[in-house]
């Protein structure tokens, strides 16, 4: 078995981002770091991705995490509403 | 197979948005767009949908995930409130 | 088969309503409102009640929905707060 | 079949309450009548609640609905946070 | 069959703790007197604990009730910050 | 069979890190740590953990928990944003 490198938990270390864009691929990356620190094992990690990304139920699954993740990064970053949305 | 063509995470790059019914949209698309950064592969895609909008559950935990990324959405628009509603 | 007619997601277009109540209504709306936005066909929407709500899962997984929904209208509006409640 | 009598969906269409422990009551009517919006027959809802009242998971999942209408009441009552707690 | 005893479902009727840690065990208590107002009798109970506290699935179900309790209460106690962390 | 020793559920007793990538930890135990109060038996913990971080849906049914822990540590933290940041 191989192991994933170990990875920061949160990239950068900061949940504050320029864009909406880049907030929301934060919040996949923090969801798919989550996973990662709970299961090191590549083969494991191949094999559950293969499983879950050819199942609609498992996607809605993941993509809830990544909105639950992104409703803490958008507020971080107050929405990135612009001087004039404020 | 077919890879859908690479979208962005967040349409416009801004949660902002100017009717509630727009930030409704967006909450749908963000969820969808999640799914396919997730998933890129067409057939795939298209399996999933006949199947989870065929079936009560999958449709409920679909529409969970647009209810969290449409609480996003409408804090990033202060609910669209107008002036005489603040 | 038959669609359901396009219907908006958020009816009104608006999430201040003048009382809890209408608020609860909408949030239920809203959770309807989505899943109709992801399958139009009628036969399977009524088969697909037919079904979950016949079942205690399915109706808890669904007030899970409108209690999230509600958590946003009720935030929108203030938690509709009297002025003395303020 | 027999029909549960309408109730309202907000028991005194209000979600402010002098104490948490009638907020957490309050949650808990929220959550049982979004259920019986839902589901009208009484002898459907009575099976239901046998089934999903002796499956830990089933109570589980209902808790789950219970904390997150909760967080919405607690919010509404600014967490009934006494003067000296403010 | 045993009825456990009726207990408040908010012990102390306060969602104010001194500390964090107080405040995590209030929110386990929440989550499980949520669970007794809903089933009263022990040994259904006690079947009940057995069956999902042996199922990661559901100690994993149980541990998102138990956050999101949590999260309620924190913001309750402002996060228990000191005012040198305000 | 063998407990595990009786662990804080907060570790510190404190929300308030340094660093996200602090907090992103501390959200890791805090949902670690209910499991361990709700089951104590270290062999039913093991053969949980074994059976969970081998299914793709076990992992994402925890990841869901860690960033709902993760957004009220972040929120405790006004997400660790620097004074420019503000």
């Amino acid at each position: 078995m191989t192991d994933v490198p170990t990875i920061p938990l949160v990239p950068g270390n900061t949940l504050i981002t320029p864009t909406p864009e880049e907030g929301r691929a934060l919040a996949l990356m923090l969801a798919r770091h989550s996973v990662h620190a709970m299961q090191k094992q590549l083969e494991v990690l191949t094999n559950g991705r293969a499983q879950y990304s050819h199942d609609p139920y498992g996607l809605i699954a993941a993509s809830h995490v990544v909105a639950t993740e992104f409703a803490t990064i958008a507020a971080a970053n107050n929405y990135w509403k612009t001087p004039s949305e404020l």
